[in-house]
């Protein structure tokens, strides 16, 4: 297909794209013609922007959090209450959590989950990096996996680790997401929800 | 949303990605992540290969398909039938035709098609381009702009503007598609079927 282009860049270009995640070939093609029409400083833009984040993008040394310093914005943050560490699985999971202002501990990046089908073991997620930092100003760890089977099997992994330290651990809520309608949850999620009932 | 990232690179990339069409904040983020996640010389090859179609394709001199050379491989293919011209919208629809293998002529590209309603008038297109293509070996221009409203107004201008230099002008067939069933054939699809009718 390529060749017919008459042009190798334009062919290398859409080989490129076609290698990111959920980008097939038709939109490879779409976004490669758009990036040819573009004015040259918006093009050359996503160029540098790619280039910057390789080279200057690195994880925080405390919380594995993305960052540019040797510690993140928020490890570095002294208004943070440094008792409490929710753990994540990937850095933008910080971004989701923050937008509720309604954490303010710190917080640990996994860099995945426990998950035997894509042979991600607990060795290749950065759990042991957790059970290192939990001194004793730590109270709480606080698990915001995912809520599925990788992310339980992470949680459950990681309060057998830290529980026997003697630190708390707890998990996100599982239940009926706010503003929905009973008829419309799934069966799986109204479970937990019984299972999980609180009293009134 | 950007700054919560912790990490300036990352939020400009995202940002980055996100001009780019059919890309939004989620599949943006999405994208940033994998790139970072990258081996560095994928990330790269991406960004160079962003660059180098901004500094090595240009537009063929004779056609306007894109092309690394003041000529574009087609037109510089000696086997070719200078006599007849097939008009397109956008370089990939070069690829489009050839891929039936049936045609043996030349292209024009015109780089849009007529329409009022995202103010692309006749002079933003490469009309004129055509017109004084049409020298005496062209003996027939082959429209083949999108069987859309955009396409057809494109094509009827074309049509009014070429016929009196007494180059004949033909425009592809639209019907029902090979391989389909009546049944699922839209309305407009069916009357144009019906309306262009063949004799067996």
């Amino acid at each position: 297909m390529s060749q017919q282009f008459s042009s190798q860049a334009i062919a290398i270009l859409i080989d490129e794209l076609r290698r990111l995640p959920g980008i097939g070939k038709v939109t490879a093609q779409r976004l490669a013609f758009h990036i040819l029409k573009a004015p040259t400083e918006r093009a050359l833009g996503l160029s540098d922007a790619i280039r910057a984040v390789k080279e200057k993008v690195r994880y925080c040394t405390a919380c594995w959090n993305i960052t540019e310093s040797e510690v993140c914005d928020i490890c570095h943050d002294a208004k943070r209450d440094p008792s409490l560490i929710c753990v994540v699985e990937e850095p933008k999971d910080i971004v989701t959590m923050e937008r509720t202002g309604e954490f303010r501990g710190l917080y640990h990046v996994l860099h995945g989950a426990i998950s035997p089908l894509d042979r991600v073991s607990p060795d290749d997620i950065r759990a042991r990096e957790l059970v290192l930092r939990l001194h004793d100003t730590v109270r709480e760890v606080i698990i915001a996996t995912n809520p599925n089977i990788e992310g339980d099997a992470t949680a459950m992994y990681l309060a057998r680790l830290i529980k026997p330290i003697g630190v708390r651990v707890t998990r996100l809520a599982r239940g009926l997401p706010m503003g929905g309608d009973l008829e419309y949850a799934d069966d799986v999620t109204l479970a937990r929800a019984l299972e999980g009932r609180t009293e009134l």
